[in-house]
This record gives structure tokens, C-alpha cells and sequence, in this order.
């Protein structure tokens, strides 16, 4: 299932991140530096998967729409009709929310 | 089985840390310096398992609600709902207490 | 499929990168800084696949005339009578279009 | 077979190491730096082994009791119960005793 | 089948390379430094093919006669009878010309 | 079979070094530098091989009384009953002697 | 099958290297830098085969007596009766002299 005509390859999985609030629930605006970046994110779209020595195909661990904790580091970012998302590798995911 | 909703992924393990005493038996608080981290932790949650070359799933060694001896570096810190707690591969625990 | 008489070996794929308006709407050239270049490009040609271990091949998981997201490194660049193509194996390729 | 309630993982062993006679059999002390550390050490407790590629389990090359040649280096220090062990794993012992 | 009697191991090829026209259509000798070195070679003897971990050996992907795209690095020269070759592994042409 | 209740284990080997003569035929010492360390030795115990991946046992290519050329380098040195041997895993070996 | 009771141990080969002509054909000697080292040699004595991961043995890929094409680097020299040799793998062998 593409997103925006995009499908990620092999294993890897096209993740929009969540981002914190940027106003106290009064509305007041956060300033830029406390905006952490959450390692949170949904998945948009995923690969078929990764083959294996024997050629056969490992299933994904992570399905559409569900929410994952993402490592500290690696994932590649990449911009679809001017916005910005993360592709990493299913592997890559420290978990997921239910 | 998620702990707080969050379910780790592969062979990763959610790990809270046992903390030693901070107070002797007689109630005196212990100096920050003295409270030594533990390398012990109990398993609050378990991934699936690790999926190895040929696509089959190695069964977790560990399972919840087990204390574990923790190597003495590695594992990822990660914060859910305000508490820390570590995240290891069940291949990098040195041993269990029964 | 050959390109011109060139098909690519093994899980290597040959492709045209796409090259950034040089005009505005307008027609106005565009100056050469402001050319990005895009990290998207078309399968001109495909190699037969990967050998494993066990010496059975991997399908190519992309085909001819397919648009692909690049890489940001890697690739290797080959000239076939007069005009600039790309090398990638097909396990580079981030994504593709559809 | 738990040590004191503790199991090694995988294919780790629990280790008690030898340690030098501490006085000539006259029994006059040895000064500290003659107390050479043997590399010789006796097995306590053992993992279940270790899981390969195929997910099948390794059998333990060495039992409870045994006498084991240590190498120089590797293994990790852990404490149980105020007494210092050595963990290793069973493809770094050198040889055993019978 | 071996190139004057020599027959390349395992997955080697010999190959000669082709050289850039010493002169112009008009038959004027082209400077030394404008004749550029093509990565453009002709197959004169493969080898059996390579054995993989399972013992089967893997089928060359060229075979002779073939006009293959040489990488940029890499290859070992070789001298027969007085005359300068090169020996690649077939995994690193890039590509073959039909 | 053990040499002084000592046995190696998985595809190591227990050799003693042969050592060259120090007395000429003639029954002169030969200064301590002219006795080079030859790299032949004598195998005196053998473990029971080396597993593999899929967990089979591969059997050891030496057998105990064979005379062997060993390595410039590599294997380690151990004492048992105050006299030096060393040990080597049998894939080290370059060749031995019939 | 050993040379001068020398066997070679898993895919390891002995090989006497050609040595060039130390005289023209005149008999004038040439001098000694321009002896050139040929990378040519005869394969002497063979070992069994190397065992690969699943404990199957791969054949040798040359065989007593003939001429191979040496690689530039590698190998180890050792010396039997007196005279030098060298050791390489097969797979080290560039090709063969048919």
C-alpha cells in the first residue's frame, strides 16, 4: 500500500514523526528548544519485506497505523510533495504502542 | 503482552532496574554515591523473538516477571510515562535468579 | 532487457536520474545552483538477480520503467554513448512510484 | 541447575576460580605477589547452550563439577551473595581437567 | 578453455582491454594523455565458477567473447607471452554489451 | 583421550614443540642463539572438533602422535605439571609430517 | 599424497616456485637483479579439501603437479631438507598452465 504513490523497498518503512506540543494546553507558545523531538512515529506505508540467504521473504513486524518508538539514531529522511518523513528498516524499531 | 501499552519488538526486552537501598536498615539515608546501580532488573516485557536466517523465530529465553542479571554495558534508556526504564536483547542478559 | 545494447549484471539496475526544472513556468533559466539534484530516477535496465548462497537467484524486486528513489551516496556512475547513467544494485533503491 | 538461585544464560558458565596456595606446606604465608592466579577454575552452573542459525540449541561442552583451563583473558566478573565468580562462555575454556 | 594454455581459477576471467583509437579517423596520432583507458574489456577465459558454503558451485554469468563493462577499481594484471591482461572476479563487471 | 588428565576442547590441540639439537654431533653446545625453535611439533591430545553451524560435528584432521609444522604464529602457551606444551586449534596446522 | 613426507593440511598446497633464467642463453650469467621472481610455481603436494559450514569437503581445484599462476602477495614460505617452499590455498591460485 503506497503513501502518496510512495512504496518504501524491502524492509523499510515510511514513518511520519509525531511531534511535541508546541503550545501549553492554555495555548501558549513553546519556544523552539522545547519542542523535543519525540521517538515516537506512525507508520504510513511499508516494503514487502526483506529476503533472506535462501531467498525466501521475512514478513514485516509493523503494519500501517500503528504507532512505534524509534531508534536514537540511523533512518534516512526523505521529502514527499514538500514535506518531511523518516524511512527505516522494520528491524530498526525499539517497539510499538498498542 | 504490552507493559503501559508499549510492546517491545524482535528479541528486545523492557528491563526495570532494581535500584539498591537508599536508606540502611535503620532508616538513615544512604549518600547518592553509595546507592550503587544494581546490575540486576526485572523483565516487564517481551518481544516475540528474533527471526533468523531461514525465517524461523528463535523463542524468547526470558519471560516476564523474571529478574535477570544485567551486562554491565549496552542496552537503550527509553521513557514511558515519565519513568525510565532500560531496553536489552535477551541475548545480552548473563543470567536469571530463580 | 539490454539499454543501448548494455545490460546490467547480476542485481545491478541502470538508471536515468531526473534533473530538475531548469526553466521556471515562465521559461526564466533557472541558475545552475538552484538545479537540484533530484534523488529520483527511472529503471532503464535491469540485471537477471542476485545469487545466494545456495546458488538460487533473487528475483529483481524492481523492473523496467519503474521511477525509484535514490539513495543520497552509492551508485556508480558509466557513460554509454555520450550520455551520463547510474549504476545501483536493486537492494539501494529506497523506494519507488506508483 | 541454579548456583545460589542463579542460572548462567545460553552458554555461559558459572566459574569458581582456583586460587594459588596461600602458604608452603610448612605453612609460612606466601607474600601476595607470589599468589599466582591459576587459570584453572571449576564449573558451578551451566546455560541451557547456545541457539544457531537454524534455531536449534548447541549441547554444553562441559558439566556441573568440572575442572576447566581458563584463558588468559575474556570472561566477566560477577558477585553473588558477597563472593566473586566468573562467568564464561563455554567455547572460550581451553581444556579440561579429568 | 584455456587463452594460450592459461586457464583462470575458480570465478576469475581473463579479459584484454580495449584501448582508445591512438589516432583520428584522419589518421593523426593522438597524444598519449587523450587516450583514455576504456572500462570496456573482451572475455578471453572464464573458470569453473565459485563454490558456495554447500559445495555447489555457482554458473559464470559471462561467457567468452563477451564485451563486458570493467568497474573502475580492482582486477590484478597478469602478463602472457609478453602481452598485459587483467583478471576480475565476474561478480565485479558492472555490466555486458550485446 | 586425555594427556596428564588434560583434554582440550572442541578442535583444539595439545602439541609439544620439538626443539632443535644443542649439542653438535660432535657434542659441543651450540650457543642458545643457534638453537632455532623449530615449528614442528608433536601432537599429544586432541578435543572432540569443532561444531558447526547446524550444530553437526566436524571430526579433528590430526590424531595424536603425528608430527605437524606449525604456524610462524598464533596458538597459546600452558603449563601443566611444570612443563610448557602449547595449544593450537587443528585448522592452524600447515601440514604434517609421514 | 606427501612430498618428501610433507603433507599439506586442508586446502593448503606446496608449491616450488619457477625461478628465471640466471643465464642468457649464451651462459653469461645475468645479474642477480634481474633474475625476476616469476609468479609461476609446480603444485607439489596437496591436502585433503577444506570443509565448509555444513561439514562437506570441497575438492581441490588443482592438482599434483601442475604449473598454477601465483598470486602477488600472500602465501608463507617453509623450508624441507633444506630447500624453500611455498604454501598457499587453492583458492589463492590465480589460474593454471595447461
Amino acid at each position: 500500500m503506497a503513501f502518496r504513490g510512495f512504496l518504501p523497498m524491502m524492509n523499510r518503512c515510511l514513518v511520519r514523526r509525531a511531534v511535541a506540543e508546541t503550545k501549553t494546553a492554555g495555548g501558549i507558545m513553546l519556544p523552539e528548544t522545547s519542542q523535543s523531538k519525540l521517538n515516537i512515529g506512525e507508520v504510513l506505508a511499508i516494503g514487502e519485506g526483506q529476503r533472506v540467504e535462501n531467498g525466501s521473504l521475512i514478513p514485516m513486524s509493523v503494519s500501517v497505523g500503528e504507532k512505534v518508538l524509534l531508534p536514537e539514531f540511523g533512518g534516512s529522511e526523505i521529502e514527499l510533495e514538500g514535506e518531511k518523513f523518516m524511512l527505516y528498516r522494520d528491524l530498526d524499531f525499539l517497539g510499538k504502542f498498542h
